[in-house]
């Protein structure tokens, strides 16, 4: 941590500063520079530091050290490679998860799946609970919707990602499916991240609408802190001025989170863009730029959808796309 | 609703666009512009016009009516009035809610509410349930810090609310405290929502970090359609680029919601601006644009705090900005 | 300035660094920390620091000391008080300036003058050259507007504040009137700013829509730094996702750039809402906030203006408006 | 263009408005919603009924055609192939421009220009015009600059690209340069898109820091209005809270951009990320997702850079990537 200290400050004020420090266990160094003196603080703990923004005679505190530690690249310099039963993401093969926004009945779900099974396509979304604005919307089959989902696994050897929004839905999630969702408006509900620290099934946790890869990361380290090391990261567009596009999809986190952290990334161009025939060239875009993976929306009959029919691919769209991405993905080095 | 149409749409695309919406329940006018042709469909439900958003013809759904119903002014045209205990949010008088951000001993609690119930502030705040970005950050103290609480209340006089985060803790909170806060974070913790619908206790709740106004709103419908009409909006600071303050605090909030809404809104200077010196300018702000009420953070050591120190006031410095409002107030008509 | 060396930096990496900077002239300090190296830099010069990003073992440059000098509360303790003919801005009265968006014709210039000498509104607003977003809009009346202007002044007392777009419209600005506006869309037009640095008048320097405060501070000295020290900044709303109001006002920018500078600060409340109806609380809460000064949009007949009708006043209200301001100022301390 | 009318509006109210629109020969629709009344307006002019926003009874005002014409793709079909010399942006094959940011010395932008004569690139860039956000730092060495670059083109046999800042560096530029560059903070300079719209080379227009599709697409049809066909857009990042890279390149304007215009689209991956090593991967994420062509920042000592050097590739770095695009382009149908 770097203090920096107001240019009014006066000999004394520094004196109060570095006291208290020393007598908290802190190491102090002091820099006198042409115009403000800086305090450089060496120890583990910052809260004890970054409360001294409260006194008059300091400008500035400013963290140095990361605020993460298990999810950091620091602390794991190899890449973490996250398996979901016999699928792998992180590795050389770039992973497709495809599926409607929502599971509506067992026909839709085994159409899509079916579907799906046959274009490389390894693991199947749906949401049996749905986070929806509007209270009176269609939130979502519950538990039926994940036997749905669970059939259509055995039936067609897909794996399931499926959402969880509190507590008891987790519980549900994490017995019928193979990975649990935390979506973007949960990525800061803490209480239900320590949850998933605590079951054996590993995460897809999409980035917040508005957070920082600095908070994403930091919500990733309470689910590894309380136990679950198997977090995926998937980054799902932030929210900007720009409204032509649902949200903006941010594909410079992919280098960054690779820069910071050891966590496999993965793309969703269909909630960032909101519109389905922009869906392909992010897609394309993503695995370009490194994703370790896509979770693509498609429908057997997007006009039909209950939710986000608009921004979901039809079926020969899908097998479209997923047949251009392994020459892009050939081109990086990796395979389909 | 409108829908607008593609300007190479066909006649047959319209056609077929009419007949599914006809076939829907819909009634529609259609209006043949220079370009583009657009229908304007007349019903209650939304969905299924949105959904047509996947066709390639269809350019572009325009809502036209308001996504809330119960907490929409055009529903409920005179101010609502939230009691907590003998305190009224959204009538004359501005109403101060002030304490410690977090509860960190029986002393802290006390001191502050000792000195604030001779301030003027009718409502003490303090955090028991703490998100926090960290997980090695201080937790909260949990039905221990409820219980200090509500023994100032017992001794001062005042109206105690406090933060819930999951429904364990919103049980305690409910039995504890006079008004639930829901934080930014769990703006769109539609779980939480529904839950806070069916207790009988006032809810402040926090405007989520990015959250536009009409999302704001539609949380609180959430709260009204599950059956709790006491609800108090609060506006702490939106997420924006600029980086000198926490947050960008939006008092223009405040007109627009009063035009839009029938609840009473309160604005939190501390949280937004991130930095003590900057709270008391922005809380007569507040006032002055005809906010029902103010939340702010006060402790008896802001240098000791154990969270957001740097935003603390100290309390002779609440007293003197208490004072201060009541011109304020004056000028605008109402009381403190 | 701080460089924090990357984790895995070598001692030679840290040499290369120390040493370097040494013979470009600087001290070094280095603090050895737990995790990472700090380098604190003391010197004037900045970019020769910043380059040293491009060093692998480079993590990250943190620059101390502001980028600004002449315009620092640092470098000038007092407030600055900057006299446009009579009318006095930083002092202790808040100024209005008022008046039509765009001057459309004599007639409705005379009429808006007549109206504002009578409210108290010493300075009397109207664009004459009008940046627009589309090139197919009313571009304004050019000299001719400016003429219009001046005419206004001699009849009624007002102080004319006049928006200048290039060079030339600079050069007749400067000769027409009192003070030289320099809109949102040019503050970092830096040949303008240069070329403002060099005339005689005060100059009105609005906030770019995007531009954080350091950026408009910068700005602000490159004007000051080419030879005029009569700024008056202008906060006129910041672009965010909220699309309720026109751009999102940023209030908490005056208590922070009254702490970082000595210039004035005025606040525009109608491009920033973008409605006129909520123009009047925000013009209350920016003098509650502790503004300088004020600049209104006011048209005659609003629903008839070639350009921004949706958000200016007509006169009777803003005779109400101006009016309700001054028991706001009293409570402040100030008077209008 | 669609009008709102509120809830609360009479059938005198809305006789109001379309009187007043018929009158000023505008046909008029008119469709009883449940609740409000909607009003279709056809009709080529939208400033007279964009201004009826401010009668009372008028809730909003939503327009329905796209603001430009020449460059849209209504208008134009097809996608137009903007010729610089013999390099042909918007065909088959995808350009890369590169070189230094600033022109700094004769033998810099030689060195830099031989080395990438000889990688595929055909344009060179470099800035001879700097707009720097400090009055303080390296402005650029102007007219000497631009002798240097056109020197390195006779040399080899590369097109130039570089920014014009105002009328006077315009002509010169225009004089020197083959396309002349329109920089992010200029993008709303309207008297200067004016200027550029009379010359007869082509111009490269960034997008605004903080500008959305709409308000670039408007910039390029300034351009165009005035005379000037040869636009080529190029996407440089825009301004969003998160503060790990310099800026979010929004590289979803891609496909957008495809979608509403006909001009060709550059993606610039240096000023977006502020990274050396963050360059490559987006480079390859905007061919894949379409772009036209790339304008990346190369130094051939980024340490000693007078500006930018944290985000310019050394030469060997960016001979490597430009030798993998090479098959991301192939794997989207097109070429080097």
């Amino acid at each position: 941590m770097i203090i920096v200290m107001a240019k009014t400050a006066t000999p004394d004020d520094i004196t109060a500063v570095t006291d208290r420090l020393k007598a908290d266990g802190f190491q102090v160094h002091i820099s006198q520079g042409v115009e403000r003196t800086i305090i450089g603080v060496i120890g583990e703990r910052t809260e004890e530091v970054f409360r001294l923004g409260s006194m008059q005679a300091v400008e500035q505190v400013v963290p140095v050290r990361r605020p993460y530690k298990l999810v950091s690249r620091d602390f794991h310099p190899e890449d973490t490679v996250v398996r979901v039963g016999n699928v792998r993401f992180g590795g050389n093969r770039v992973v497709v998860i495809a599926g409607p926004c929502a599971v509506e009945s067992r026909d839709q779900v085994m159409q899509a799946a079916e579907a799906i099974s046959h274009m490389g396509v390894s693991v199947l979304r749906g949401g049996a609970y749905k986070p929806r604005t509007s209270p009176y919307s269609f939130q979502g089959m519950g538990l039926d919707g994940l036997k749905i989902l669970a059939a259509a696994r055995e039936k067609y050897g897909l794996m399931v990602v499926t959402e969880a929004v509190d507590h008891a839905s987790l519980a549900n999630v994490a017995e019928w499916a193979d990975m649990v969702q935390i979506g973007a408006r949960n990525m800061q509900n803490f209480e239900l991240l320590k949850a998933v620290g605590q079951i054996g099934k590993p995460v897809l946790l999409k980035r917040g609408l508005s957070a920082t890869i600095d908070e994403w990361l930091m919500a990733a380290e309470y689910v590894a802190a309380h136990g679950n090391p198997n977090i995926i990261l998937c980054e799902r567009g932030i929210r900007t001025y720009e409204s032509k596009t649902r949200n903006t999809l941010d594909l410079s986190a992919i280098p960054v989170v690779k820069q910071l952290s050891h966590l496999p990334i993965v793309i969703d161009p269909s909630h960032s863009t909101g519109q389905w025939n922009w869906v392909a060239p992010m897609a394309r875009a993503a695995v370009a730029a490194g994703a370790d993976g896509l979770i693509i929306e498609a429908h057997p009959n997007p006009a039909e959808a209950l939710s986000d029919g608009a921004q979901s691919l039809n079926l020969p769209h899908l097998a479209e796309l997923v047949t251009s991405l392994a020459g892009i993905a050939d081109a990086v080095g990796r395979s389909l």
